[in-house]
């Protein structure tokens, strides 16, 4: 594990938690919109709640319940539902719409924007996310995150961990599976794209879900790198001191 | 023509021709290699020939009598053929597929990149080309090109002129094809984007045929805008003096 990686030339990153705080943003502009509208709502416990129906939505895409449907609107009827859980009324379908777009204005880790200019300037970098391209692309302009190439799920028509998405990702680069390296907080994600012949590299990102939450940050010696955050990931790939002399 | 257009969102970018000078990029790739490897070629013939086989390769594609090929074999076999009408022999097939790649390193015009960044700063930009995903994120890599997204004939397995290309650019940045603009120097792909109900701007390139070859640069009525170059269309698009006083 750790070792350096001359064979690498592009990175994909998981986004969601891997690359912007979602859940911060959410409470942030909940908390803000709450203020607005003079509603009373645990916005922690409803960034939480909106998240926690993405996994299952997916699945239903996956099991052919529901046909292939992007991300924007799987938010949409999971905000549908959470909006009477957590019993806030009178909203316009705008104001619900304007808010459903929270999902394209989360914004990166301190060190996401820096340790990505870093990156780019020796790979290739780019998403690999669930998250529809109109999302991707309206948050990367929102935070300033540097993508040589946006991939998505919409692309391939197929989620992941499917190995669609990282054998898809590496196709269209043009690079064998091995040249690419999946950068991701979660080890499933990490997982899958291994088993598809992909790098991997670990981020650590012990707030995700939140200070009360304990994950698993443990780093695995099936991993290439497991890193703090994108700047202790740009020291490994592209070296923290000068070179050696002679 | 030319009026300001406050509803477009996004800008899409035909590439060889508009963004990038093949043809000067190949005929000064080609004298080094003429040098090096001690060939006598007219290279700017080399250049014309090589482009000339690119629209009847793609027919071959769209008939069906190939499978999808992108455009880098394409690129190949084309390469292939003109070789031996140049009678270029000797060279190894790591020559002859690193020569392929020139088309990754074609040289933007010299207004491209400051007038992408200027765009940038206000819409969404991206490429829209028959070039795959790999050639444009390496051409986008060399020559400093900061597009937001890469869509490619590749993403739709259509090339343009075909209504799947504009369309399918709209609908994944989730926004109506009159919110989306294609800014080319071909006026039958800006007839083709048009009629899917696109914004157009039509750019003037003189040279990318060369100097001594003729091509239609009049002005269209049918156009949204008509420019010299991407500096000319940010001035519309932005503008280009200081807001007047109140």
């Amino acid at each position: 594990m750790g070792r350096r990686s001359p064979s690498v030339k592009a990175l994909v990153f998981d986004v969601f938690g891997t690359v912007v705080d979602w859940r911060g943003s959410i409470i942030r502009e909940g908390m803000r919109f709450g203020r607005a509208k003079k509603l009373n709502v645990d916005w922690a416990a409803f960034a939480d709640a909106w998240r926690a129906g993405y996994k299952p939505a997916m699945a239903r895409v996956r099991s052919g319940q529901l046909p292939w449907t992007r991300i924007d609107d799987l938010h949409r009827m999971i905000l549908d539902d959470i909006l009477k859980k957590f019993d806030i009324r009178g909203l316009s379908p705008g104001e619900i719409g304007e808010f459903n777009r929270v999902w394209h204005r989360l914004r990166p880790w301190p060190d996401a924007r820096r340790g990505l200019q870093r990156l780019k300037k020796r790979f290739v970098i780019g998403t690999l996310s669930n998250g529809n391209i109109g999302l991707l692309v309206n948050m990367a302009k929102h935070g300033g995150l540097p993508w040589d190439v946006v991939f998505s799920a919409e692309v391939f028509r197929h989620y992941k961990p499917d190995p669609e998405t990282y054998l898809g990702s590496a196709d269209l680069l043009g690079i064998a599976p091995a040249e690419l390296m999946l950068v991701a907080a979660h080890k499933d994600d990490l997982f899958a794209a291994k088993a598809c012949g992909l790098r991997t590299a670990f981020v650590r990102r012990p707030l995700e879900h939140g200070p009360a939450k304990r994950t698993d940050l443990n780093a695995e010696r099936a991993f290439d790198f497991n890193v703090a955050d994108f700047n202790h990931l740009a020291d490994r790939l592209c070296g923290r001191v000068a070179k050696k002399k002679g």
